[in-house]
């Protein structure tokens, strides 16, 4: 479907993976394309480990290669099992992603809290699985009776159906926010990630002293162009004016700028003129 | 690319939208497919006005009707411009969806945080929208100046290519967990209490339009002045200067103050000479 930068960029020099991380498996896959699109969400979030459960048109699929987006390394490293129960062997807790409720007596989860829990089942050494359906009726309810808990998305009821990479991408998605928090301590891009904030490149926010500075400056030149119709209104009107700018978080090479502006403002009209 | 109810099921007697949410706005999408996706993902998480700035392959386009799962009322009432900035004349507020930081001093959230904000500017009846970038760059420079904030997801820096459905299902995935999570128990007003960002007495946020005349007006009267000293540094030093006036929300009220106080200083000083 094209590739899209729209909310990242990609570091080819980074290591693919990001530590152990729970077991993606797919049960009883249609379509290869979705088996691809599947590996590209768990690339996007620091997911690698890949089970397949008896895919409907046999493996290797060529047609999972090419939707893959490149995250080849992990449909190569995909281990394909006849059943469920064999897939899940020496694992040691499982989440089914599920619409709603089936009538079971079992814990529903978001994709969030299942993040969190997942983050500290692995931090204790757990080995975690996450169970996605087929692409028509997702997982039967003999495949999610063998799930410790059910994860369920909050979705528009007039609305609800996802495919299989979307429900991928929203629990890697917050498996991954975790991990992004703890990781953020160690690497700047992700510290900038996880991290939000106003990004200063090539500068430094201004010191009070060089915003006071510009303060002055506009308002000698507004007092000089007459701005402050009456000397009552004044105060309020330059509260206004430097409550504006404070919000704006100037910069120091901003600062500059606007001083800039204000003396070009002033002086070429008259230079203009005089010119006349 | 098929079905899934993998993580939640459908009522088709349902309502399709839920109320008021944020605008998608789709910047020069190449492929019909993606827009369909879009559309089938802002479905999900009750996304319903659409903005397409310059489809490359015109609109209507049948790809996007036969990828949208039937998502077909948010394609029928999509709204089709030629530019971005008439795309965003009466919104309040908007969030870039980018890769990493683009050297700009503007504040990067993660949509997570959108996801909150979004929540507290429509409570207080703000009109807000979301940019989406083209599949092979993303949004370019100039756009991403345009915007209030940038909303960046945290991802594996070493595979961090996701497409505009996966971005904008994240950004509805966040939108929708706060809807969901208070949906029929919330009045306006107690929302206007409760969530954090600007108050605006007496007055409102600027629309899009009016903002975008400032800056129209400011350079004006900055060529006139010959503030740009030569014409390749121009597009930068406008784009800082719509950055920063974008990071402090100006209210309409401000807004013709700026525009009154340009008047006054390139008019004043031109009195002032010929008053000699």
């Amino acid at each position: 479907m094209g590739e899209a930068s729209a909310m990242a960029g990609t570091d080819k020099t980074r290591n693919q993976t990001l530590g152990t991380a729970p077991i993606v498996v797919l049960v009883n896959p249609q379509l290869g394309e979705n088996i691809g699109t599947a590996a590209r969400a768990m690339a996007n979030f620091g997911l690698h480990e890949l089970s397949i459960v008896a895919p409907r048109d046999g493996w290797p699929n060529a047609k999972a290669f090419g939707a893959s987006s490149g995250a080849h390394w992990i449909l190569e490293g995909a281990s394909v099992f006849d059943s469920l129960s064999s897939a899940l062997k020496d694992v040691n807790f499982i989440y089914a992603t599920t619409a709603r409720p089936r009538g079971m007596t079992k814990e529903v989860i978001t994709p969030e809290q299942a993040g969190s829990d997942m983050k500290a089942r692995i931090a204790r050494g757990e080995k975690i699985a996450v169970l996605f359906g087929r692409e028509r009726w997702g997982l039967d309810n003999d495949e999610v009776s063998l799930a410790d808990v059910i994860v369920t998305a909050p979705v528009n009821p007039a609305f609800a159906s996802i495919n299989i990479a979307q429900a991928v991408l929203l629990v890697g998605y917050e498996w991954f926010k975790n991990q992004a928090e703890t990781l953020g301590q160690q690497t700047p891009e992700l510290a900038a990630l996880a991290g939000p904030g106003l990004q200063t490149p090539d500068t430094r926010l201004a010191t009070k002293e060089e915003l006071f500075g510009f303060f002055n400056h506009l308002e000698r030149e507004l007092d000089e162009a007459g701005f402050f119709k009456t000397g009552d209104k004044k105060p309020g009107m330059m509260r206004n004016i430097r409550n504006l700018y404070a919000r704006a978080q100037l910069t120091e090479q901003e600062v500059r700028s606007l001083r800039g502006m204000i003396a070009s403002l002033t002086r070429a009209h008259v230079k203009r003129k005089e010119a006349k």
